[in-house]
């Protein structure tokens, strides 16, 4: 007779600390957010400076319509021999940060190392977070007998 | 003198059935939506049936608010030594199918495979897409000095 199974997914809640650790170990993520009501989702690269996320984005997207909308930003990471994965979600509105001459934004801007070549209007976003929240958690392998 | 750099990113637009087909491929995803002026993310586990991707969630997550609200679901690969990666993008509307009794829903249900253990409350939703896109793109290493 099976046991029951209790799901081990009671997820581990991540402090602030290690939270920004993952983040920083990581250079792919996904922002969300509403537009008019239509919902979107953007995969995008992403550096961290302290507690400040910094993306870019190509021209052209739906993204330079991000400032001032309230935003999610997720990162997450699985091993699936493990079957352990974590998830970083980062709230807050995004500033664009493509032209301030001022010292922080140029600053950030370098955090991205690779600089974007002359005439791209390439947009540089960051994000203040005012919210910072992890967990990390074990999926179940719903495809186990397939795979 | 360097050459202006023509980034490699502009990306590859996926049709439907090369993104059901990377769908079909994995099975972590990120369900995002707005409630109440607040924007929430979640990596979900999903399964893909034709072209409805239905996904499950703990008990107690805002998940539960999630039918009727416009969703975008995104799944993405990212291969880090070829430096490319595919994005696709799921947009609908969940419709709760945890306890319907109907055919069509228990088979859903079936799709993914591991089931619940008895007493646990977890939601079952199905994504019934009204738009699929889906890119393939080269993304640049930011980090390729420290890395």
């Amino acid at each position: 007779m099976d046991k029951p199974q209790p799901f081990d997914h009671v997820p581990e809640v991540l402090d602030e600390q290690a939270c920004l650790f993952l983040l920083q170990s990581r250079d792919l993520g996904r922002i969300a957010f509403n537009i008019e009501g239509r919902e979107e989702i953007f995969p995008v690269n992403y550096a961290v400076e302290g507690r400040i996320i910094v993306f870019r984005t190509a021209p052209g997207t739906k993204l330079k319509a991000v400032p001032n909308l309230p935003l999610a930003f997720e990162v997450d990471s699985w091993d699936p021999k493990l079957a352990v994965g974590w998830s970083v979600v980062v709230k807050g509105e995004a500033e664009e940060i493509s032209t301030n001459p001022g010292r922080t934004a140029e600053h950030l801007r370098r955090t991205l190392a690779r600089p974007a070549a002359p005439g791209e209007r390439w947009h540089w976003l960051a994000i203040m977070p005012s919210e910072i929240s992890g967990r990390r958690f074990h999926v179940p392998t719903p495809r186990g007998e397939r795979t």
